[in-house]
């Protein structure tokens, strides 16, 4: 089977780095088109990150070489690749999000910027796959023939989101309260200053308790008509805070259920949990997608955060809450499933889906 | 005025060391008796310490030379001086603090060992003052004449217990959401080992949750009797977790009361809270004990830690919660303020309230 | 006796606010005029830093109504103060130190810009006080009347260069090889990443190994006729490296002079050695200007950069070395005697030699 | 081929525990016999070491089960296993390496006892595998049959002993001056203490400079008659530094040559050099032993410290020294290339030379 072709928006920055990084291999995909801000636009992609390639693993060998296109080559994207990963910063990806789409080429970002479009779905595959029927309607009502925008939620909500919903579906969620510990590559780069984080923690984050109180409404949300209604019934409230951690975001979750039920039962459905990723093995789905640690200390950011190659949430410490129903810590990767991982997962699920076929 | 002779048990270890540390100079007490366990008994001081001191202040010159006891002279102690602190070890501290005391000499602990007796007072000089009027009950019950036990409670919840203790006075707390997040001192020495802390948060701290959640209860009861009865209408639900700071305890609080105040009633309450400490203008009482900072993203451990020579609470981000009432970030010097720092001000209340008189 | 008025050019960057922070309360000098780039320019203080104040004190009361004055304001400089203390980046310093000498404004500088103009002199109090022989004559070359530029060296160099000084006067220094170990505050603000530096080492500093090797040369220099010419008979040869330290440059030194000293021979002129500031009792002057550890693995960043309030420097670990002369370890406050502090001392020498007199 | 069957001397603690995670699926060779203090005796290794495995990827399977003998059990180690990895303390090291090479039980050690015995070979795989030869003599001096010692160098020397080794084969070493910046894996567990290295660099690691600064001459030695001889005509002088990197040892190198090479030569030496482990092609053998960084600001440890899975050195900065010839910076894994890594290339090389034949 011929891989599919694509490309990457953004590809200079630490999110377009770390997807040119996770796609090295990949059995589908293959990266074959860059594109960045004027400043990059012309230069080998080797050239254009020098000084500034964030990983330990080296920019992998088929990529050196790219050339780095200016970001109004749509037409360029048209004819070199199937789709496109959105890495834009948020302040430019409203825009040239939906001229990539408009020029027949499908999108998936991770930027927030159409996050809260009533027709754009925004997918955690284990969760809402089935939002993507959203897709035909939204080309129908914009005009456009292959283009189309999938979005990725926030890095934050993806620890306690993904444990939360499977208990959702039997328990139905009333009330979350929840406090993040969030690493400091999830926010980019330069990012975090050094002088504000080490021996620190910031307990505040700027948008962040918004996205983690709201986006997990669109998601537990169901599509009526021709858009995507939230899940009203739910009320979540946030803390976020920026800690001295590299990778990884914490969460310490309290929550209520219209029916309690009782630890045995939650712990028994997160052991069985699987979802659409898991029953169509895609590539890039952890076998396991929700592992409850036993030790009573875990999980922790530094020994959990690459469990199922960075895609899997780690659970623990599940106990009765005194004030709400349960308590609990929840762990994801935030660049891997919380990011460029996370908007790969989308990808391998559109391709099963057929999303791609028509191009 | 001459100095009142103070004793130091468990004088080597952190908490011990820290007493030291913050007595140099003290206008009323002044260090006169050391003891420690075996391994130090016999040494001078400075000996004791050697390669072990913890502090960057180097070792006050009045204490280096200081013969270190072993914990076993009482004697020495009822003699030497007119009170003791408390740094011992939670194991030991149950027999040696009873002993002390029905020798003579009172104890003001930092332990948690006696925190659960209904006739010893665990105090916060600004909230609970008069549970010291347990103490001549103590002293009858026990049959020691000089002698009594006063403890300070953990660490953990100075931060939130008393920016919440004004708002219960007014608007009755009903339930509390809180996630610590608790510098690394607060372990002791050696503590926490680097290589689980440096790029990671450990989320649990053994014990940590159910002090967090049971003792503000006794700190807000009342004495019935002869006993001090906890307040039990209030419902604590805790999170705790050990980050990469070296000070400073953070907490993100969620709160709910029996009537619901408005945000600037809160916010005076805060600004002209003044308690006993402050009215007797006591050496370590902080000027002002609650600091808001109206800043987006602060308390922040390090820069707030030290505000009012580390016995100011500092508070901020005060905004109405989705679940209960209000939410907030709160910041309290642990080895200050929730340690040796607050040993101090409970023996500055005594002696002001007259309980060294006698001796 | 009236305080001097003092202007900080670059006063919202982290030297600035760093010079502000300092000279709260300073006997002499008042902050009077604050300068900074058009962004700030109108402003008030505590306005113009709001969300980047970076120190945990706050901004002294009588700063934060100031106004912020644009660069081009010498006029207002002139008129207002007696002298400026410039942190400005050393992109712009070099054009507009000169362009306030010229107006008749002293510009006391943390910058690089005229280190190497061979009639500026670069000051250490405690070493070369008598290079300020030199004003004179920059004065009469540039043709400027009340106005001239003394420059501070780099922070990398304070902590290794105080130490070697008066064993050089003795024994003659030949060669250095020293490795240095920088905090993160040194390369400013927003400066180092936090994804670059924790759990890391980044083992180069741009620009600052050149510094290191090459100023110490001029300030031990001395002035041949109009001119201050380096001392070339030392050869230093520097590692430097950025690591995870909030405050204070450690630097391990290995030396060898022409005549080889004992090993209390330098021990004891550590222990006695004083300086002209010393001698001067300048405000900031450290009592003892090097402190010797006698500990085993002392000094350390975090237990000894605040010693002598940041202007001592600490050494350790004096051993004979197995290739050149001898060992140690040195430690300095890079933002205190390294920045603002070393600037300040500058300032209390060139006040008490009379170069702030015929304004 | 069957598998040949493996022990651990000292199973529990961080080095043991390392050695288990490394040997997961190894080819040749499989955990079979367990051994550890008192405390761990009797029970399944997983029950051994709750609360306590360092590692984020979790106890092999195959390992979980198995029983953690006393290590008085040589008996069962030399009926159950072909060579033991000897992973003990220093403290007791010595005893028992010895006694269980009498009871016929080969043992490749991580610890110093036995590194000074002139007739146990220290070694580096791609340095001196020809070091192996003392076997035989060392046997029969000592009257064993089957057992016999051969020991692993210490961490700090690894990153720049290695890249160092092929240069002075052509240009012959006279000097080095060293300052490495260790990880606290280094220290094992629980270690360093997170205070003490937080925002914070300890300048001294008890015996680790003598190491340093002897070991190599003993690596680059020979065999004369019976024993190995010191290679005596290089002077190293080494400062070691505890950093607050969780993995990898930088090292920052000053050096001279009888013959001083050109940069290019060295380059050329370094880019081309492999050695017996790569020549054989064993399992742990990095590809390219020494890999040169051409990036201005490389080798950093969270960067670099994986590359050849934890077993190639990183080297970069290349540049003449102003004192001696050349200066680099160099890096390895402590933990892997360092430790329970090397001692499994050095079993592996033990393998290919037959010295595990005639078991």
């Amino acid at each position: 089977m011929a891989k599919l072709k694509v490309g990457v928006l953004g590809a200079t920055g630490m999110v377009g780095q770390s997807y040119i990084a996770l796609l090295k291999d990949h059995p589908w995909f293959e990266v074959s088109f860059l594109a960045a801000s004027e400043r990059s636009a012309g230069k080998r992609y080797e050239e254009a990150v020098e000084g500034r390639w964030h990983f330990g693993k080296d920019i992998p060998e088929e990529v050196r070489g790219l050339l780095v296109h200016s970001i109004e080559e749509m037409g360029e994207a048209r004819k070199t690749c199937d789709f496109v990963f959105s890495a834009l910063d948020t302040a430019v990806a409203k825009e040239w999000e939906e001229r990539y789409a408009e020029a027949g080429v499908p999108v998936v970002s991770n930027s927030s910027a159409h996050r809260w479009d009533e027709d754009v779905p925004m997918i955690i595959p284990e969760i809402n796959p089935d939002h993507l029927k959203i897709i035909p309607i939204q080309r129908k009502k914009r005009g456009w023939d292959r283009g189309f925008i999938a979005v990725k939620p926030n890095c934050s909500l993806q620890s306690y989101l993904i444990p939360l919903f499977p208990l959702h579906k039997e328990f139905t969620l009333k009330a979350v309260i929840v406090t993040t510990m969030q690493a400091i590559s999830g926010a980019g780069y330069p990012g975090v200053a050094s002088f504000d984080i080490i021996d620190n923690i910031v307990p505040y984050i700027k948008g962040e308790e918004e996205k983690s109180e709201r986006e997990p409404r669109k998601i537990l949300g169901r599509i009526e008509g021709d858009l995507i209604v939230e899940e009203k019934g739910i009320v979540i409230s946030a803390h976020c805070n920026r800690v001295p951690v590299i990778d990884g975001h914490l969460a310490c979750v309290s929550v209520a259920f219209e029916s309690k039920p009782t630890r045995e039962e939650i712990l028994e459905i997160w052991r069985e949990f699987r979802g659409v990723p898991q029953e169509l093995s895609l590539p890039f789905a952890p076998e396991q997608p929700i592992i409850y640690r036993k030790e009573v200390a875990r999980p922790q950011p530094r020994l959990d955060r690459d469990k199922g190659k960075g895609m899997a949430v780690s659970v623990g410490r599940l106990r009765e809450c005194n004030v709400l129903n349960y308590r609990f810590v929840a762990l994801s990767h935030n660049t891997i499933r919380g990011a460029a991982g996370g908007g790969i997962l989308i990808a391998e699920l559109l391709k099963e889906r057929g999303f791609f076929n028509n191009l």
